[in-house]
């Protein structure tokens, strides 16, 4: 029995984690058994709906890597759904203040701690009572802060009951504060936010969390307080090794 | 021609139906064929999205069983996709007040009644003219009794025009009131509302539903007049009948 | 490389679409071999959901036809996968105002134009940061009118900055204003109306579109300035199709 | 309860079907609310597998159009999986003789007057007792007559005990003699051999089909004693109507 | 890690097994969580294909069921891509005599003990060169007895170098000898039969399997030295709880 | 419009093509967007049947890379129905002598040349008459030497009329020969017969293809004269590079 997010961070280590943007079970099982210790299913930007996320869920189940999942869109039936089908923790993209930010988090808690709706038709597989005994324990809800109104409202949503943690998306806040997109930012600007944020979230009992684009920018964030670390993807893996063995073959 | 569920209800016939959790066409069929006088597609804790849906609308047709849907949450667009789709019935969860269910039964009504979007691409093949004459009509909207705020408005709700009925969903109901999740419930106080809530129903012309675990609590729901028993699941009874016979082997 | 909507209606030119309902990529190649220029994938009211958008607009690609999209509702979320997975156009029904078609073409456009979030899994397949750089001058969000609310506040929609064009849905358009659904619509009333349009359009810079369902209304729509034609479904095709043979056999 | 093909022939009457070639269940249930009253699902050359054809045979049942298939190829697995499934009637294509058709009727066939297998996973929902009993009066064996072996050892096929009847492949069967692929033949060395065809199988007792291009050759086909008679495809309907649009708009 | 079917039949326990007919993950699972020892999944009888079998067996995958599977037919082909997808024992049915089932033997074995292809996509995951070490002592291929020939042949069967088992179908095997169909035979001339083909399968170092209908008849052909018992399947389980459920709401 | 393998061919230009084992168009629409000359569809060791084949040769059309397909088995049904869903050429393994060949061969070609059934339902979607003059000019059967069978008869295979080419399998003909599986063999035994096959193909008119493991390793095989080179998969790129990164990021 592998490790819960919540014990993997009550223990403080950090977690690595791909994502997963391809609808097809069999390239996250090979994700899988190569050891990830998570791999987080994109239903914002990957090509992952609902149906797709149920056979991947399926398929990670007893190989050991955490089962995340990023929802669209804040949708409470989205949400609830994600963790019915057995989904681990959920990130929120997109949130734009602390309001938003408490009804992504009470729809992923049961009463009295929130209002998720009864009915874990596959996370409750192993029993349903002792689901509703353990699940808010399990859940992890986690929003992300990339838009100006999750920033400045970030020490509220820590503060939220329930919060599993925050996570860092450096393409669209780096955006929204007017540089362009993208990852392993260093503008002196940018950086110093996102040093500052693990040490607030820490303080508020939650974890920290931020994606990263390469190996060395994740050890830094790792040493920073981070301990959620998103890394990498099936489809980039897959366009990268590609086109290297093309052009060694070309050369 | 199989009874329309407002024709059933017309002549005051309770309703069984089993829930639809699989997205799987083939055991909807299989149900189908034992004669369920209904089935309801529940996307919102079961494993099935639009797409199966579709497929199990499609298998269902002309088996006699009265196609019911749960949605997800209360989203006008998931609402009118699941009628152009070609459910009869749908029932929207978590329903907070009578604001909401307006909005709900709105959503599933033609105008001048509603402002349901035209274009029935599956419910209208038999004839679209024929569908948009008949479709408010038919179609019936249920709104979910489950959350505090729903019982509290519950009168309004039930005034509300078009309304076809309410279901009442005990365990979410009774986790709100400050029980635990669970079905059948027998705590004085949960059971003299269930007992109460059909007569309020037809009082304001319309039909209760509810959701039971045994066979000995729906006879007395029907007593009680609840005319829409859900009860049983492809899950369940695929889990139970399972374990069982894996049981007597091992004895 | 065929010319983008923007391209074609910068050069005045009228684009004729029909409308994809199933949801099948094979029945979409062969619509879009035999020289349609454009095809609409309709999430509104076809049997079409997020995968089989997927699915069709990978095939799509290449072929010639531009990909247009309409989701089921206004929802960010379904709005921003849709422009990831590769849909050029997206158009937005039930729109009730400004407000809501503010949101919607807000959620088309990357910064600082609007509030799109980065990840184009697809659609920046050839090159993310040319897509990045591109996206904002290639897509285009196109509002539905076909409520009361979008009618009555029509030229403050069509001054949203980053707005593509608008869409007429000639049924509900009809129903809300008291007739019943139809397109080709002759009552003076909805004509004068439907006339009206693409010169308020034009004035505020964009272009307008409109259902039809015969050739010869088509035309005159042409003539009177609309530059999206929608027209004819993969459904519609093959039921009449279908049942002028079969009666041409019994005859 | 609409008549089962061996019914209808028994009545002597003519059965028009069409060709389902797309994967798509939603397509196969248009053409099948359009009356058809048969389907011929094409595991040969359409894009269709056994599991496509389970979900549209699963559509068709309770429409009326009686479920025929034909094989990719003769192979007793697939034939029998074909009636487990629930067709009716299976075609198989390119038979080279005799041998290989009483293979093919033995594989359509329960003991003692084949060698189908046990398993009538959905063939027998409505009771396997009884579909062990009617299976061999329902099913219908069709050899299609297309190649030189066949047509040579015509005779002797139509003799083979449990023959349902032949089907006349005027493509590969012109191209085998000599000529080019096409249907409607009117070359009089053909023809002559196609309308004695239906003679020969009535004589044998069993029945004769013909793939036919035109509404008229069908009719004339039909005046020749052919009883089966299969027309058009979805995939002909839907590329004929949508180019034809397409036309009438550009004109 | 569970133990192999062949570690499981080196200690001479039975295994018992249920049928997977529905080509659905999530009830494959369900059932998987019940406990069950083994599910095969039939290609043959059951509504599963080879995608739907790649989507089970990766499902399965560390939930303790071992993997059988019975593919349609003596191909070659199919008999190694199940394999390939994961497939632990590959059950044939239908062998008419020893020369077939060496063909089967021969396609289930790499080199030198057969002609497997090598190519384990999905079997080789955890290390392919491991894989080619281990596979011949994992595999077990299992010849179906239910023809004539087979049982003429029984003792050529056994001797076959590489033979995992054989597996009994009692309704096969009961009908090509002139009875009906049906499981759990008493004629004294068919239990003769049946009670002696275990001690001869050991006797040539293999072990024996058979299917049941009844948990009092297992225990019987487990004490008559069956150490493959299958019995039940997702459809029947379905079908029952359902129709019972159903017979008591409406007693 | 890209150059067809003939025309590469008869332009003495070699094609690189990795295989395609996963059943799903993104993962593949990705690597031909990298620009692989061709790609290979491995039906047989991959967990790709038709119905995935066909959604991802829809997908490569218009993307450039040569749409090759390898069949599970030499199966005259499956052969034609990958010609008729696109695939350009076609590779048959486990050929075990030049009998086996020429029925591939003749599976592959129209009448006179060989015997395919007519009806290229996607195949001929740009004209079926232009598609019945130009297949066998298109087409390329290409037969797999992997046996001791197909080696000992090569120079017949080679002489066979409408062959294409012969691609060398090297794991299964060398463990065959009695070494291990494994590709890139230096064993001079080895070495010296992948070297000389080249020559024999040109010989007789046709092109020679092997299996490579490194880059390294396929250049030395284009110089001696192969002209098809197939080396990685879509399994075997993610699972690399996402061990990779893992290991970066645990270091």
């Amino acid at each position: 029995m592998p490790l819960s997010l919540r014990a993997r961070w009550s223990r403080d280590e950090p977690v690595h984690a791909c994502w997963i943007t391809l609808p097809e079970p069999l390239s996250a099982e090979i994700l899988a058994r190569q050891g990830w210790p998570g791999l987080v299913l994109d239903l914002q930007h990957g090509a992952i709906d609902e149906a797709a996320a149920l056979r991947i869920l399926q398929v990670m189940h007893g190989l050991g890597a955490i089962p995340l999942l990023r929802v669209p869109w804040l949708d409470p039936g989205a949400v609830m759904k994600a963790l019915d089908l057995g989904a681990e923790a959920v990130i929120c993209p997109m949130i734009e203040g602390v309001e938003q930010a408490e009804t992504f988090v009470q729809a992923c808690l049961y009463p009295p701690m929130g209002i998720r709706s009864w009915g874990p038709v596959r996370a409750g597989l192993d029993g349903a009572a002792a689901y509703a005994d353990s699940a808010n324990g399990l859940v992890v809800p986690i929003v992300q802060i990339e838009t100006l109104g999750a920033l400045e409202q970030l020490d509220a949503i820590l503060d939220l009951p329930g919060l599993g943690g925050v996570f860092v998306g450096p393409n669209d806040l780096a955006w929204a504060l007017g540089h362009g997109p993208g990852s392993d930012r260093e503008e002196p600007e940018l950086l110093d936010l996102l040093l500052d944020i693990p040490a607030r979230a820490r303080a508020a009992g939650v974890q920290a969390g931020i994606h990263c684009a390469s190996a060395d920018y994740a050890h830094r964030m790792v040493q920073a307080g981070y301990r959620l670390i998103t890394i990498g993807s099936d489809a980039s893996f897959l366009g990268r090794a590609g086109r290297e063995l093309l052009g060694s073959l070309e050369a």
